[in-house]
This record gives structure tokens, C-alpha cells and sequence, in this order.
């Protein structure tokens, strides 16, 4: 895997590169969607390409959990078993381990956990994340780091940043597949000294690509962004930084200014089931009751199959009516937004037109 | 509307047929997957049409409740609302308004009911359901009849086929759009004598086809394939006739020996999203744990898209996990069998090989 920069935007901190898998290039700046359960809710691998979307996210955790990841590597390994030939990014469970198992016990080797689906006894370490993640045979693969919430003092946050740097250490020493690439990940919390801090001591451990942890879970935006701020002149200019579980267009054209190049979230698709469309103004709450008879598309503007397709009202009916065929519909618009949003971006980017781009953008956006 | 009678098979009743509409010619013997509220539940409108299906049923009970008929006359019809550009059928809204609704009243008239969504008190009668489906535009109109379940007495069953054919002429007085075509409804519950003379006084009404309603409701095979043995030698020849609510795979067999042209069913997709596939020995419950480790397609000889590129194993995971694209999945796979089987029962029929084939097909099925 290698990365290559193309353009630096000359007033922000934007970059338009590529990144070389072994399953297909992908441009950056780039939104990746959320395939947790090796499936993007409601959408084939066609539908999913069709967005523009050339990687996706899956979910150690749950691969874990079900069908296991032997299973997977049986099967031929992931891109296989969910017939997907474009990239894809796993993470390292830690997340989950943290926000969605019950009766957690941590040491300083790893993490114990319940399942969420028995209760069943677990355990995760950096060690047996990579194993995963190995079974798995994803392209990207994250390491394994403790996650802590944003309202923790300094000490707490510099603990856990010192445990996922000795966690880093081990998780560098597993051997992957060949065409897998192991993605640091800098914490610190929202204390810009432990950030700078992690970051230097990440960076040793970075051959082609460095993500950024542990923002975007309930602090203010301006934090998060002034801890972009923080990073962006430290992080490695050739390697691609990747801000996780972040997905809201604000936040990813902010995002591109501080020198962010991937984005994931499973927001675009969540929201499609309940019923609201991403647009450029924001959120349309397609349930509510003007676009009953709005037979109009989603967006005017748009390309995706459910804008060439289908009306306001039929989406409304659908969800109104629980039928999955309106959130299949909401998720491909969802997705295709913040695809042809990357897009557009990049091609700013390449235009030295990015801070106006940004302005405009953020002018008009209400969500 | 008109049907032609392409070929008659030599040794049982079975007949190959084209039935022109304006939105396209349907192959008889044919299977018409259900769309209860203007989608069939997960698959778009072109997962639909892979399957070979030619015409689908939509329900005009659900949509009169939600979004309503008059919305979707304004809409442009169903066709466009639901963008199906292939020919539908909708039901009288009958069979639910008497098993769907509770506090029924039923009188000369019609029939009073409460909403399934919302408890509101609505009317139906047979001008009513002419009304509403005028306005969804399907090419297929039912007539509005009284059903009734297989447990009655002759008289009762002898006083709703009465009822069934005062109906049908008001009904037939009602003026439909110029490409929609009136189908009367045989009735007489499971009793000969009433199936036949139903069949003498419905056939006057009849100008481009026939149904039989009120079997596959719970009685035996045998009353049914009785009551279709009855009925074949009455029904128009130059008419398509429709077996209402049948689709499951030995039923169809044995009703196009019958004489049977038409078919539809829920079973389908319903037994899809419960993760349950159709195969020529009868049905595979994907979601058992034979089924974890099978990386063979759900049917190796299937050309459908799910068994193109999915296994087993990975459906199951879908399914166990609640995931969406299992039921989807399965749901187009047990879609095109049905409309395999439809095919492959037209090809039998064309080379004078039926009654083989169907002794061929129900000594290797056992649903």
C-alpha cells in the first residue's frame, strides 16, 4: 500500500491523493460508509460502488462476535464473503469493546467483555485484535488503543494515551497478510498537549497512514477542530490521516481544511432508516408531513438511483408504511451525498478554490 | 386488454397463453409477486423485473388506508408512484377488509371496517373498490367480493355467493379507466354445486379473464385441486384464468394441470425474511446451523443474482444477524425460482411434456 499526494490546497491544510490497495486506488479526500456486520444496512456491493464509495468500514468486534473471524478467513476472508472487491478498513474492536460491552475489565494486557449478543465471556488484547483483523484479511487494518470519553481529567487521558502507545508497540509486532497495512491511531483526548504528545510518539510507528482517535464523541466542534489544529503540522505530509467515526458534512469539510483525508460514519445510513435525507442545507426529515405529496425527488441536484427514481412522496410512504425499500432508497442518497460531497471537494482542492468552497459551503449548510 | 391462447397441452389442462396489457405482455402460466403497499418488501423495481416477473399484485385495501388512492391518481397512478412500468393486478380490497379489519359490518352495500392503522371507521363497497382502483390506474381490476373461510355450511357459503354475483354486476356497471379490465370473481367456498353454478353466472361477466377466489385458505389440497377439477371444464378457454393467493411451488404445479394461468402469493418474501429459501425439494431453512460453514450458493443450478454471488454461509450470517440484505437476498431468490418454475412449466407445456413434468416435479418435492 502506498499513498501518493497529489495537491496541497495553498490557504488550507486540504490534500488530494491516492491511496494504493490491493483492492483498487482510492481518492482522498474520501468518506468511507459503515458496513458493520459485513453488510452496509440495506445496500448490495453494487449499490454501495455505485455511490463512488471505493472502501468501506467493517467491524472487528462484531466479525468477531458473528460469524467469528475463521469463519471469515474460511469463507476466503471478508472481501469475499460479503462479495465486495473494492477496499475496505477494519477497526480494532476497541471502540466497541469500550462503548458496547457491559462488565468490562481492564489490564494493561487487554480487555475483557461481555457479548452483546449472549453475554458470553471475551477477551481482547492488541495481540488478538490483529489476529482478527488477520483472519479478516481487511486492506486497512486499525490498531488496537483504549478509548476514553471526553469529560476524563488530564491524568486519566494521559494514561490511556500512554497504555495505547505500549499497545501500539505490540499490535506493530504482529505480522499481518502481505497486503495489509496497520493504521496508528493518535489520542490524547481533548488536552492538546497529550495530542501533540501522542502524536510525535505515534508517528515512529506510521508506514502509510495515521488516524486520528477519540473525536467526535460528545465535545464541542470547536475542540474537536482546534485539536485538528493541533495535529495537522505534526502528522506525516505523505501519509493519508484519518479522523474516525466522524460523517456529518460540516464536519467533514472542516475537517479537509485541517488536513484531513478520510472520513467514516455510519450516520448517512442510520438516519436513511428513520426516515431523513442528507442535503445540502442540512437534514430533511422526509416523514414530515409537507412531502406528502411532494413528488419531487430527495434532491433536485443529485444523480443517485433514488433522485432519478423516486418521489418525496413515495419515500415518505415507504417509511411511513416501515417498508425497507425506503430506507434502502434514503441510505443509497445518503451515501451518494457524501460521496459526490468528496468529490466536489477534491476537485477544489485541485482548483486552489478550497477555503471559498468551504465558506460557501458552510454558509448554506443549517444541520 | 386481450389474452391468446397459444397452446393447449395434450394430456392434462394446462394451457400456454400471452396476455396483452398496456404496460407489456405477461406469459401465462405466470407468478405475480405481491407489492402490498406499491413495493414488493426490500427489492427494487429492477430486482423485480430479473426475476422475470411480468406483472405484480398490489393491495388495495393498504393503500386506500395509507397513502391513499386519491394521492396516487395525483401522482400520476401506481405504475409511476412505485416506478413499475410493467403491468399490475390489484385485489378488491375484499380479503382483507374481511380478514384484516376488525369490527366488520356487512350489509347489502358493503362493508363498514375499522383502519389497521389507526382504528378510523371506513366503507367498502363494490363502487368503492371500482373507485379506488380507477384511481390507481392498475391494468387488472378484482371485483369486490365476500369471502368466506372453509368452515362454513352450504347455505351460508350458497348466501355469500349470491351476495359474491350481486356484486359483480354492480361492479361490472362501474366505469374503469379505458386500459383497465374488469375480473370477475368465481366463488362457492368448497362445495361443487356452488362452484359450478358461481362459475355459470360469474362467466356473462367476463370479457378478458376469470379468478377463483376463496381456496388455499386452510382447506386440504385435495378440496382444492376437487374444486379446480370442477371448474376447468366451465371457464372460458380464450380467458386467462387466476387461482387468488396460490404460490407455493406444488400448487402451482398441480393448478396449471388445472387449468390455471395466473398465480400469486406473499409466500415468498414472507418466507425470505424469515430466512427460508425455495428450492425444487421444497424450502431450506438458511438461518440452521447446517447452513454456517456451506459456501455453496443456495442453489448451485439458480441463476438469480443472490445465487450468482452470495453463499449460504454469508446469507445465514445476514440472516442471524438481523441484517436486512438476507431477507433480500432470499427474497429474490425465491422470486426467480417461482418464476424459473413458471418458465420451465411453459416450456413443458409448449412440448407436450407436461403431465411428466409434473410427476417429475411432485415425486422430488417435498415442501
Amino acid at each position: 500500500m502506498r499513498f501518493e499526494l497529489i495537491h496541497e490546497d495553498k490557504t488550507t491544510g486540504a490534500r488530494v491523493g491516492k491511496l494504493y490497495t490491493e483492492h483498487g486506488v482510492i481518492d482522498t479526500p474520501c468518506f468511507m460508509p459503515v458496513g458493520t456486520k459485513a453488510t452496509v444496512k440495506g445496500l448490495s456491493p453494487e449499490e454501495v460502488r455505485a455511490t463512488g464509495a471505493q472502501i468501506l468500514l467493517s467491524n472487528t468486534y462484531h466479525l468477531y462476535l458473528r460469524p467469528g473471524h475463521e469463519l471469515i478467513e474460511r469463507a476466503g476472508g471478508l472481501h469475499k464473503f460479503m462479495n465486495w472487491d473494492g477496499a475496505i478498513l477494519t477497526d480494532s474492536g476497541g471502540f466497541q469493546v469500550f462503548s458496547l460491552s457491559s462488565l468490562r475489565k481492564i489490564t494493561e494486557d487487554g480487555v475483557e467483555f461481555n457479548s452483546f449478543i449472549d453475554g458470553s465471556r471475551h477477551f481482547f488484547s492488541p495481540e488478538k485484535s490483529m489476529e482478527v483483523q488477520r483472519a479478516l484479511g481487511s486492506d486497512i487494518v486499525m490498531a488496537f488503543d483504549e478509548c476514553t470519553s471526553p469529560d476524563i481529567d488530564h491524568d486519566k487521558a494521559a494514561a490511556a494515551m500512554e497504555r495505547t502507545l505500549r499497545w501500539l508497540d505490540r499490535c506493530s509486532k504482529y505480522k499481518l497478510k502481505s497486503h495489509q497495512t496497520l493504521f496508528p491511531i493518535v489520542q490524547g483526548n481533548v488536552f492538546a498537549d497529550l495530542r501533540e504528545e501522542s502524536a510525535k510518539r505515534t508517528i515512529p510507528y506510521c508506514t502509510c497512514g495515521v488516524a486520528i482517535g477519540g473525536l467526535s464523541v460528545g465535545e464541542p466542534p470547536e475542540t474537536m477542530y482546534s485539536m485538528l489544529d493541533v495535529l495537522q503540522p505534526l502528522l506525516p505530509k505523505e501519509q493519508p490521516h484519518y479522523l474516525m467515526g466522524v460523517g456529518t458534512a460540516d464536519y467533514i469539510v472542516e475537517g479537509v481544511a485541517r488536513g484531513v483525508d478520510m472520513f467514516d460514519c455510519v450516520l448517512p445510513t442510520r438516519i436513511a432508516r428513520n426516515g431523513t435525507a442528507m442535503v445540502r442545507e442540512g437534514f430533511l426529515t422526509i416523514r414530515n408531513a409537507p412531502y406528502a405529496e411532494d413528488f419531487t425527488p430527495l434532491d433536485a441536484t443529485c444523480d443517485c438511483y433514488a433522485c432519478k427514481g423516486y418521489t418525496r412522496a413515495y419515500i415518505r410512504h415507504l417509511i411511513k408504511s416501515d417498508e425497507i425499500m425506503g430506507g434502502r432508497l434514503l441510505s443509497i442518497h445518503n451515501v451518494r451525498f457524501l460521496e459526490r460531497l468528496a468529490a466536489e471537494i477534491r476537485q477544489a482542492i485541485l482548483e486552489d478554490r478550497y477555503d471559498a468552497f468551504r465558506k460557501e459551503f458552510m454558509a448554506q449548510y443549517k444541520g
